[in-house]
This record gives C-alpha cells, structure tokens and sequence, in this order.
C-alpha cells in the first residue's frame, strides 16, 4: 500500500498489506487489508479500497470477543500502546487489565474511509496512480461502516461483541448499530447524538472553508507541492476551541501574555505579541498539521456533516425500531460542542430505556478522551461487565 | 475628510469635515470633526485623528442632556434614523418617545477610532498620503476614549448625561467610566464583562488569522486592488456563531439542506450543496464585506481582545474604587459569548450594589440588538427614569 502525501504519515508508512496473520500478534501496529471496489452513498464509487487497523488480543475461535473502536474526526487507529513504542490515545480504558480488556477481547480499530493513516483517502492513489486530490468522491459515515464490514469479513468477525466509540467515533458506532444491527452485540454511543446540528455544520464549514482559503489549497491539488498548513492550523484552532469549555480556558489562560511576549504592541496590523491561550491553540494547530493531511480533514468534517443515523431509515426512532442491539450512551457534563441534550435526545429514540450517563469534567468535549478512566469504570458496569 | 479604502463606505462618503454646526440639525447625518494628534497607550502615535459622529436631537444649554451612544465591533454610527432614509440599529431604543428620547437627549455616537465608517483607520491617509494599511499603529479602547473625550470637548459636552453601550460598545462604555469619571453621570454596560476572556481572545485570534491567511490581505497592504473579502467573510462566519445562541441556529435551521441544493454530492472536496445553515452564513459574511474594511476588523478585534478596564488601575475593583458613576450592567441570558456571569463579575467589582438585569431572549449575544424594547423598558426604569 502506498500514500501520496505532501508529509509522509508515519502510521501510513507502518501500515503493511496482507500480514502473515491479519489477526495475530503485533498489538498496536498498523496493518492494511484491501476490501475491494466500494459503491458509495451519495453516488460516487472508489474502485479499490484499503483499510489500515490495528489489533489487540486473540480473536477467540467462535469471533464472539471481538471489539470494535472507532476513533474521532483526527484520531487514529493507534487506541492503545500494545507492542508499539508509542502510547494510545484511549490507554486508560482499553488494555491489559483495562475496562475493555485486551486479555479478554481482541480489540480492533480501523482508521476511517477518508483517512490519511493507512486508509483510503484523497492522498491515495487514483486508478491513474497520482493522488485523488480533488477527484475523492464524498464518503459518509454510513460508507465507513460498510467498508469496515468488508474488514470484519476478511478478518473473520461475523458479530461484533461490542462497537465503540466518542465524538465521531461514537457517530461510526451508531451507524453500525443502525446498518447492521445483526453483526452488533453491544454499542457504546460517546459524546455525539444522532445527527450533526446546525452549529455543527456551522463551525464545520467554517473549518473547511479555513483550509478551501489557503492558496496553496489549490482546489485539494495539492500533493507534492506545499500543503495549506496555515488553512489546515487555523481550522484546527477553530475546532479546539470548540473541544474546550470556556472554564477551562478561562482558568489555564485568562488574559495572560505569552511568556515574553507583548500583545499591546506599538504596531497591530504589522505584527504584535500574543496572549497564552493564542500560543496555546498555535501550537494545536501546528501539532495538527504535523500529523493529519488537510484534503483527509475535509473529506471527514463533510462526512461528520452528514452524520445522521435516521437518514432513509425514518428518522433516528425508525433506524432502531425493534434493534436487538444493547446500547450504552454517556456525555461529557460541560460538552458545549456535542450536548448532553443531544445524547438525551437519541436516548429517547433508541428501543426501551437508554440512560445518558454523565462523564464528569469541567473540560468540555475532550473530556471523553481525557476522562478515559471514568468512561470505564461506567463500561465496566455495563456494556463490558 | 478623504478614505481610502478599497471600497468606497457610505457612511463615510457622507461624512463632511467642519458642518456649519457641529451639534444641530441633521439629525442621524453623518459628519466629522479633527480632533488632532494622539499618542496611543501601546506607544504608536496619530498625527491627526478625526472622528466621525451623528447626533439627534438638540444640546441644552448647560450641555447636560448629552448621551454617548457606543456602538459595537462593526456597528456604525447610524443609532437611529432620525432625518435619514436608513433604520438604525437602535431604532427601538432611540428616538422621538423612546426610552433615550431624542426629544429629550441629545444623542451623539461616535465611529469608534480604527473603524472604517469615517473616522481615522487603517483605510485613511497617513502623512505620505497613502493609506496607514500595515502601518496603523495598535490602538486600544482607552484610545478611542481619550480620542472621543476630545470630540466631546469640539461639541461643547463637559459630562454625558450618559454612556450607554452593547458588546464591544459597552467596553467602550466603560472605558469611558473609569478614563473620566468626572465626565459619566451615568453608564450603562451591555452584554460585556470588565475584560475579554481566554475564548473571547481565542475566537478573536482565529477571526484576524481568516483575513491575514486571505492571499489578498498582502500583509494589509491591499488597498487600491482586491480586499480581502473571503477572509474577511469567514472571520464573520466565525463571528456570527458566537453571536447566536446553539437553540436559535437548531431552530431556524437544524439540519436542512439550502433550497435546491444537495449536501450530499457525489463529489466532497470539488463541489457539494450546502446546508440552509450554511447558506446563512455565506450571507451573514457576504453581507459585511460589502460595509466593512478587512484591517478595520482586525484592528478593532485586536483592541477588544485589549479590553481589559482594570489594566494598569489595579484591576476592575481599583478602576471603580470611588467612582461617582451610576451603573446600569445587562446580559442576555443565553449569551454565550460575553456569559452573564461575566456581567456578574464586573458588577461585583463596582462600588455599592449593582445589580445584573436579564435580557430574556433565546438568540444569544445578539439579543442586546434585537431586544431594543426590553432594554428600552429597562432603561427607563433606572438610567433614564
């Protein structure tokens, strides 16, 4: 499997095709599996899709421990450190001895269609062999989750034990839940309702249109050449803020000056010294860009967009009318991003009585992946007990 | 008085340097006046200020029925229609019987100093006759005071009868109040706290980087050719999403697709229909390029970023030790960007008990604009009684 990108992707650059054994061993480590040609929802069609994974465990003989996490808009694939050399971004719930243990389930995460970390994307190569760049079809969520069927075949999971995920992770949850309801046991629904709202849309076309106003964009034509960092830096500042509670900047940064710098400077358009919390979100946005491909942020903000589980299926209610599916929903209590109340409502359009449980952090929205130990011991409890 | 600027502004080309008189007649007319040479308090310097205003009404003879009204980020001066063809932004609020009666009061606003609506900006003259652009020296909202303080000294108005303003022109209000606590009888402070906050700076950070990443800002220096429009409509997209509470953009607009379009195209990073909520804020931007100058909105974004009353005073509680001024505070209950706890603080930093009224409206910030009536009601009841 190879990438095109302007920056090589280090989990791309992992990622292998056709391990020896696509399920043993390697905890941790990027692998790649092709699933074939993918007919798409809103009508176009990619020829050849790979999806990159990782894995945790054994998958026992009858494939009924196998667990599915679904990773966020920039996440990745790498949930937990296994074998690798680098920490996952949800240790402290999935792992050895963790509430989703990997000594008792074979975890696996896939990064997502549209990704830029070893799965089909807009850097993937076209059937000409240059990049997709503008030419990447639309993909949803709802097309993720039937590529990551494929996998689960190849892999040989016929019914997930468990589907989880947080913030866009938990919307690739739901849609598995919703598309396939036969091949899910349990799914934990994490910060995320059943559809984006209009201020979600909102503060997603003001991120993509961040990066479409880089002129080094070049309408998503962009590979090998320079990439729109600044558009791609400024999006994820807009983002970041949005992941954060207003306490919680409020009481890391007030208004305080960067550490020798002077934000009243003589000059203002020309150039001035910057407060903490702007440091703080350059370096976010500059973290970002190191890391994830601007066309790839696009592509999945405009999938996250359409999120919306009750699509042709008669609403939310409609989707999971009679579902045998045993679902577990939480929300972070200071989220002003994805709202509790969100979460309350696909709660009332989920089959009999789904409580919300609450994540209790003053952070906002990042506070289901910083809270990693309270989502588990709440998992623990119930989905994974 | 001559701007450049890369589009001509009405008000401003209606603006007349030296009226007959600077106080009658002409009721919501633009004019202006030079109030000379200003050192600033970051330490630049403007060699000649002027500072364009519109009155109604007529000032008694002792001059003291005179009320400043402040106008926000891209407010202008037209407060009320008074003689003019144009609504004004406070029609409900100010005029002939309204709560600020301009039968009664003498009703002068002023373009706040860097704006773009006739008063000296980034788009006038400098010495050598081109526009300032990147050369506009930082100024704060204390500037502005002390620039207007001068205005009010040409027009005769030793005190205001009072100070009133909302968002950005209630911190212009209380700059005013702690700078010339001789010259306030009474202030009234609107949908602002006594300093802007870590998100507010935040937010105000990404809205500067969407113009200066613009390839048109050319550093500000973009007058006399093609402005910076697209930037500058993304930093309002930006803007206006905090101005409306999350309720208000769900009702009006949820997740439904703009008349005629389809957000799920088959192609994602070429070309996609937009969401109704999307559509609004391509308007909402559009609409503002059209009245407002690109460095104007980074100048007067970083000097409320700058809005701090306390800086150099000991804080809010030592700008207001003593002070003779009578305070009215007011919030917009849904307000999630200048939160009603921030009005709380303030209050509780000034001397005796000033209590915080509610404005009950389910938009957010910019209730302070629409809810005229109430805050007229308000008013009447305190300040203006």
């Amino acid at each position: 499997m190879t990438i095109a990108a302007s920056r090589p992707h280090p989990a791309a650059q992992r990622a292998t095709q056709a391990p020896a054994s696509p399920t043993t061993g390697h905890d941790g480590v990027v692998r790649a599996l092709s699933v074939g040609p993918l007919g798409l929802e809103a009508g176009g069609k990619l020829p050849d899709v790979t999806l990159a994974y990782e894995t945790w465990g054994t998958l026992d003989a009858d494939g009924g421990n196998a667990v599915l996490i679904q990773h966020a808009l920039t996440g990745s694939t790498h949930v937990a450190q296994g074998d690798s050399e680098e920490e996952g971004w949800w240790d402290g719930l999935v792992g050895p001895g963790r509430a989703i243990d990997t000594d008792r389930y074979f975890v696996v995460a896939v990064n997502i269609l549209g990704g830029c970390n070893g799965s089909t994307g807009p850097g993937s190569p076209a059937p000409d062999g240059k990049p997709w760049g503008s030419r990447f079809p639309f993909v949803t969520l709802r097309d993720a989750a039937a590529a990551e069927a494929r996998l689960a075949d190849r892999l040989g999971i016929g019914q997930w034990f468990a589907v989880v995920g947080g913030s866009m992770g938990g919307a690739r949850a739901l849609e598995w839940a919703a598309g396939f309801p036969e091949r899910v046991r349990k799914c934990a629904v994490i910060a995320v309702g059943g559809h984006s709202t209009a201020e979600q849309i909102a503060l997603a076309q003001a991120q993509t249109l961040a990066i479409r106003q880089d002129p080094e964009f070049r309408g998503g034509d962009y590979y090998g050449a320079a990439a729109p960092d600044a558009g791609l830096a400024l999006a994820r500042r807009i983002a970041h803020i949005s992941y954060r509670s207003e306490a919680e900047l409020e009481a890391r940064f007030s208004r305080k000056p960067q550490d020798g710098e002077e934000p009243l400077s003589a000059s203002a358009l020309a150039e001035r010294g910057r407060y903490q919390v702007e440091s703080y979100l350059d370096h976010q946005g500059g973290k970002l860009v190191q890391r994830f491909d601007a066309n790839s942020y696009i592509a999945l903000t405009e999938a996250l967009m359409s999120h919306d589980v009750g699509r042709g299926r008669g609403g939310a209610s409609g989707a999971f009318a009679g579902s045998p599916v045993e679902f577990f929903l939480a929300a972070v209590e200071s989220d002003r991003l994805y709202l509790p109340v969100q979460s309350e409502a696909l709660a009332e359009a989920l089959p009999g009585e789904v409580p919300v449980h609450r994540i209790v952090s003053p952070i906002g929205h990042d506070g289901f992946l910083t809270e990693a130990g309270q989502l588990g011991a709440l998992l623990s409890k119930t989905l994974f007990r």
